[in-house]
């Protein structure tokens, strides 16, 4: 039987968010609507959370419509996740006025047989403890990459400790890093990290781009370069999509096919920024995530001469 | 008759700076003496500045020895230009604890006949009249860039905008671009600064590395990832040097020259960071350098296949 490809854990979530460029009331979001969002432009993925009685499903129709599968999305008695931020200008900082975690404060998920022999597992950013659960019902994953926050670095370390013992990548932001680890120097970060047990690290740094730590090797993404951006919410998870759904459609795993994920993460994460939620990642279509690869592509290569191969 | 490939207008001062990794006490530096020190591992380069009675020319020997012209840095009756500083541990931050102009406060150099005629000129950090006051001197130099500093966009601004009319590239950093232009996204930021008069502007990034934003196309670098940082003085000026040491090599100044400038920016920055003062950039040998070029390819190549290709 061929194994399911894609499965994602995390948060399907309302966010109330203000930008320089405005405001949206309740709009659809979280970790896997947005990893999902992002995703399943290039392989099937399916989606494991839970919402409250309140949440829209239909705006997650068009997710459906491009093949996620979005039954493992359980509807519990209470209220969904919400969140509401606000970003400063310029998108320097963000506060988060108010957190509700609603029926999400009890989500434990049971992975269903057809869901746990999955190839690949992104494990969104959720309590450390139930990223392990999820982990343990998972039957010989191929890759399983999580993601983590600052929250959790404080208040639950050692859990977080124990999950990273058995994942194959970290992926997160800088600033996580360097609070997990105590050092600066993204580098000698990522070994930290690479030595409570991820083989690879995957460190994003925002419209600087994202470097990908593997063992004895790295690789640079820059950003692309936008005009306009209007709601940096979601690009993290975005990027998580693009990478996994590209690494996904590969038969093995190599530095070149991630390489080739570092770069559908970052062009997944550029459009998620362009719009609030996930509206702009509904309406993008092949061509146009081609023509960014292209992009990234003229942006970043150059030629060396003989004198610089020798 | 041949032109002069490359000269440098800047400041060659004394620094004392207190890093988390040590201190010195009035070493060589300036803006000046960092570019010539990367540049001449690549180009002949002529250092036009000043010094007073204390400068310590002795240890500039290495330099010469590499073939740096300093016959047109005057030794003035006075002291030198002194700066002092400290890092925060990590880097972020930096506090001036003296700054002490000396006989650079007059600085306002005539430029000799034989240096008039350069192909490359770069005019590093100091009050753009003295700037413009230099290139008005030059005789169809080809390409000519330029630094500058939050000091002069507060206090200079027209003298400046004056100066930005004139010259083929601005390189700045990324706080100096959005104070500039009072805009934080970096691509529109360019735009404007452009609007000023350059063709193309670069943006250093620090550990983030570098944009190029030329006319209708764009380029970035990451950082080359370093296991220690002793010092930051000097890399942007170490970068420039690289950048247009490598310039002044190439017959054309074509999209692809330019790319492989900002590589070899990126490599000599790397380098100047790696020590106090310019201690590393003096050991370093040509193998090192093209590894570093190599390992820049590295760490940002990545191969599309024939899908993306399409």
């Amino acid at each position: 039987m061929d194994r399911n490809p894609l499965t994602v854990v995390g948060s399907v979530a309302l966010d109330s968010v203000q930008t320089q460029h405005g405001k949206i009331e309740r709009a659809i979001g979280g970790s896997a609507v947005f990893f999902a969002a992002a995703s399943c432009h290039l392989s099937p993925v399916s989606t494991i959370g839970i919402v409250g009685e309140d949440y829209p499903m239909e705006k997650l129709e068009g997710l459906r419509e491009r093949g996620a599968d979005l039954t493992q999305i359980e509807k519990a008695k209470g209220k969904s996740f919400f969140w509401s931020g606000e970003y400063s200008e310029n998108f320097n900082s963000r506060d988060t006025l108010i957190t509700e975690l609603g029926v999400f404060e009890h989500f434990n998920p049971s992975i269903p047989s057809y869901l746990a022999n999955s190839r690949c597992l992104f494990l969104g950013n959720i309590h450390p403890a139930v990223q392990t659960n999820v982990l343990e019902q998972m039957e010989g994953p191929e890759v399983v990459v999580c993601d983590t926050m600052n929250y959790w670095i404080d208040q639950n370390k050692d859990e977080l400790l124990e999950l990273l013992g058995k994942v194959d990548i970290l992926m997160i932001n800088d600033s996580e890093a360097r609070e997990l680890t105590g050092e600066s120097n993204l580098l000698n970060a990522s070994r930290i990290i690479q030595g409570f047990g991820p083989d690879s690290v995957v460190i994003k740094k925002g419209e600087h781009g994202a470097l990908f730590f593997g063992l004895e090797w790295s690789f640079a993404v820059p950003g692309l370069l936008l005009e306009k951006i209007v709601d940096p919410t979601g690009a993290g998870d975005s990027f998580a999509g693009g990478f996994m759904g590209y690494l996904s459609t590969q038969k093995v795993f190599t530095p070149d096919s991630y390489r080739m994920a570092m770069v559908y993460g970052t062009v997944m994460g550029s459009f998620a920024v362009e719009s609030f939620s996930i509206d702009r990642l509904e309406v993008i279509n092949e061509e146009e995530i081609l023509e960014r690869v292209s992009e990234l592509r003229e942006l970043t290569s150059f030629e060396m001469s003989a004198r610089e191969s020798l």
